[in-house]
């Protein structure tokens, strides 16, 4: 799309925004900045910003020489590591598509999306080896699979004919490559949205989308990520970008640090520790891993100074425990991989500073206030727009220069209204821009023409001490339509009874939004992201019959 | 300039950067955040954001009746102030171009710039009535001038028939007006250098360079800005654009004042105060009444907390005094106007903190490392790159999306030197990427082959305490060529003799650097920013002959 120009343009340099250029920066400004990475070898692994560079480099002329070209797809099955660093860099800053595939997904889902994508060629971690021979005989467009290693450990797989080593590859090539520059708005990146309905659906990023996210996504009231900090993405990259931060790190020259494949609370810890962490990001099922490994042990962190926690909403509870606990500053923010990621960060304003602690908590456990750059709004079920009253619910539709504007290949058709991205989130937003999601359109509980949002249920549920997960759904009512019924799993070890769950919504909320029935579960269906599936909890729980009913 | 587009284009939404966007986050997110203004009448001001963008539409209703369509130029000669802000947005967000001029510029200076601009309207402050009165008949493409004013201080000039009253067509307008989209190359704002040879030129900036700035300028290893910072610009709006604080403010929602016209340091101290600033901006000069005024009253800062000084190098004694004495983080910038003007900004490593404070101080003094988006280099006079070793001498090269690629109507022709901007000024650049400037090239002093650095010798005598302000030019020298003149003017009250001041070198510079001689004077010739006019000290010195000589 392009707009008018006016009959005066400005006189400033015509620089076109590049992820390669981020790389370009940090080598020279931040050179001998450390990448230490946790890999899947075992060992920990450091580098620098400079050799990354250097072997981005070399990564771009191997592609080149296998014949990649601008706008092909390169895709990734792969940890968060220095060598999936390069990809990011070496992949998009030549010109080609980085295609990042979660490796949780069902094979067959694998293969779904590197078809539909295209994929030119595959690097891969060595743990996924079993999943690639699986796919391979159902990838119709990929030419050749890269093996994340050196030659000594590359896997003699006679599912795999001519199966490519990386470090060979960039063994032999030379280090000199010319960035090339082209137009920002050029395809950088790919990302699948594990969506629970339908195929599917690629969010094709672009080298200006990346930039602009990266600039602001470092912002004091966003990340805010400076050369002073020590960052861990335990986010993996393979999810959204992991959002954003080896783009921000390179914009800031931040030394980084990969935890690979050893996302269990000891080995992060320790990582913490070792490298001297200060900020970290992740979704909350992952930190409820590392607390649990600190609080048994009764450790601290020295250096871990600040977290952003999005991907589903962070219990309040967890945010009590890293902001009392462990003095651990908790920004929690909220996204999509439709919105590269970050919409909303949450931080405090200068006239928050008196309230009591308890104020300051209920704030913090919204998604904040939007990102210079992202704009939203809260709408009825006909478009109209709502009031910004800190009580009405509306579906949350948002606009921005690195939001979607439709899916890859026009996947799901015309997916704007009215300019306007649907996130298919229900949210309140207060009076001061704070934004709450309430619930995913889908969950939320239609009980008498009322909503009740089930994400408040479950926050409460999971605040009682012997709760350790507990999802929340609508089940069929007679009278009301829908009424909420509470899934829940224990601690292990913990005790609680159905009765006692329901008194525990005492004076927390409405009356009427209490549910109406608590069953026990051993363990509740995860995703590919480790969100719980809520859509397979209502399958099972189809025909329950509720005591009220 | 446009650059090969890929085969596969991103698929984000279209957005333009444009300065409307600003204005309009910061009604919707922050539209009750104050702006306050110390105003000309001598009243204080307060408004908000949204009141801000309410009357900005006004602006550009009153503009459009006038006549005035994208592209022009309306001039302003107007305070820091929220009209001279409505200003900022209005035009730029209409499509026009906000010419701002520097008042303490001549009258005749001031006439050109506008005839080189051909200004269409110019919004002036009623301080300056005097030199409206002045300009007006010189001025040959100005179609009206307007008084920031209300109607009852509308000045009855016969020298000005047909004076427009700004409140008045404010007060006629409808406050509907929807922001256009244009391409964002589109100019948003002009700013003449005041250069010391040639003619003024301007830069002309983007919507897209400001954005990027903006963005920018307040990362934390910048200006570090927050919706929790009170911001007060003391560098004036007609100066760069008071570094794009008035962008910035509005990107981040940080509160604002403006000081008006009572920049000494009693009105300062107690709009800090009054207003529980965080943080502030300016020149060194500045800061030098601010910090005459608290120490001889004894006072402390409240809430002011960081400063970033630039325009001219600060004086080390300065910098340890906000420091030490006030526990006031200084960061240490550079730029220019052709720089929008950020380039560096001095914020420590986490590898410093560990230094003794002297180290810290020796860094702190230096410009520091330059914000992503900026790229710098330093060459010989040949063009040849030279190292970052922290003793080479360079001329310093820049380039970036807001350095200027060339001035207004191409005055001074083709100033790139292969894509780069000659900055005119000569640096050192460490191992770490940290700038420190020591010289304009013009200033630099040759003696016998070897360049000595003025700002260095300056600041060691500045450092004494009987000194209140020191230049430092090369004077001719029958065998050296040049050699060092020390120019000083005494704080009120406080003696020093040549030799006491000589012998102050010793220890602290190479001994062939200390200057020849020392000359005392009663003051030191200013520019109209405030910054020592070393070519006029230079010309009254031209024929001085040293005792070495």
């Amino acid at each position: 799309m392009t707009y008018p120009q006016s009959p005066l343009m400005g006189r400033m340099m015509s620089q076109p925004l590049l992820i390669s250029s981020l790389i370009r920066h940090a080598d020279r400004y931040y050179g001998d900045t450390e990448i230490v990475s946790r890999r899947v070898e075992g060992d920990i692994h450091r580098t620098t910003y400079r050799e990354c560079h250097r072997r981005a480099r070399k990564l771009a002329n191997a592609l080149t020489r296998l014949g990649v070209s601008m706008g092909d797809r390169i895709a990734t099955l792969a940890w968060n590591g220095y060598r999936h660093l390069e990809a990011y860099y070496g992949v998009s800053g030549m010109g080609a598509v980085l295609h990042t595939i979660n490796p949780r997904l069902h094979p067959e889902q694998i293969a779904y999306i590197a078809n539909h994508a295209e994929d030119q060629y595959l690097l891969f971690d060595l743990t996924f080896l079993p999943v690639i021979e699986a796919i391979a005989p159902l990838c119709t467009t990929i030419r050749g699979f890269v093996a994340l290693c050196d030659r000594d450990r590359l896997p003699a797989s006679d599912k795999l004919p001519g199966l490519l080593c990386y470090e060979d590859l960039l063994e032999a090539e030379s280090d000199e490559f010319e960035w090339p520059l082209f137009d920002e708005n050029s395809a950088s990146s790919l990302c699948y949205t594990s969506g629970t309905t339908g195929n599917p659906k690629g969010a094709l990023y672009s080298h200006r989308s990346a930039l602009l996210h990266s600039y602001a996504s470092a912002l004091p009231d966003a990340l805010n990520v400076s050369a002073r900090d020590v960052v861990l993405p335990v986010v993996p990259m393979f999810h959204v970008n992991a959002w954003g931060l080896p783009y921000s790190v390179m914009l800031t020259g931040a030394k980084l640090v990969f935890p690979g494949p050893a996302l269990d609370g000891k080995s992060l810890y320790e990582l913490f520790e070792q490298e001297k962490v200060t900020f970290s990001a992740g979704v909350p099922t992952v930190w409820l891993g590392l607390l649990t490994y600190v609080g048994q042990n009764k450790l601290k962190f020295s250096t871990f100074r600040r977290t952003v926690i999005g991907g589903s909403a962070c219990p309040p509870a967890m945010m009590k425990t890293l902001r009392h606990d462990y003095d651990v500053e908790v920004v929690h923010a909220w996204g999509m991989t439709e919105m590269s990621p970050l919409g909303t960060c949450c931080t405090l304003l200068a006239s928050h500073e008196g309230l009591p602690d308890e104020q300051k908590q209920a704030l913090l456990e919204t998604q904040g206030r939007v990102i210079f750059g992202v704009d939203m709004k809260i709408v009825d079920d006909d478009g109209k727009e709502l009031p910004w009253d800190g009580k009405t619910y509306g579906n949350l539709l948002v606009r921005g220069p690195w939001v979607v504007s439709g899916y890859f290949k026009a996947e799901g058709g015309d997916v704007l209204q009215d300019g306007w991205f649907p996130t298919g989130d229900v949210a309140v937003i207060n009076p001061e821009g704070y934004l709450q999601i309430t619930d995913r359109s889908k969950d939320v509980i239609k009980s008498g023409g009322e909503w009740i949002g089930s994400i408040d249920l479950e926050n409460i549920a999971v605040a009682h001490p012997a709760v350790l997960q507990a999802a929340c759904i609508g089940v069929h009512h007679p009278k009301w339509d829908e009424r909420p019924l509470l899934v829940v799993v224990k601690k292990p070890g913990a005790d609680v009874s159905r009765e006692e769950l329901l008194a525990f919504y005492e004076g927390k909320i409405a009356k009427w939004w209490t549910p109406d029935d608590v069953v026990f579960a051993d363990a509740l269906p995860l995703g590919a992201t480790g969100k719980i599936l809520k859509n397979r909890i209502r399958e099972t729980y189809r025909d329950y019959r509720l005591p009220t009913a």
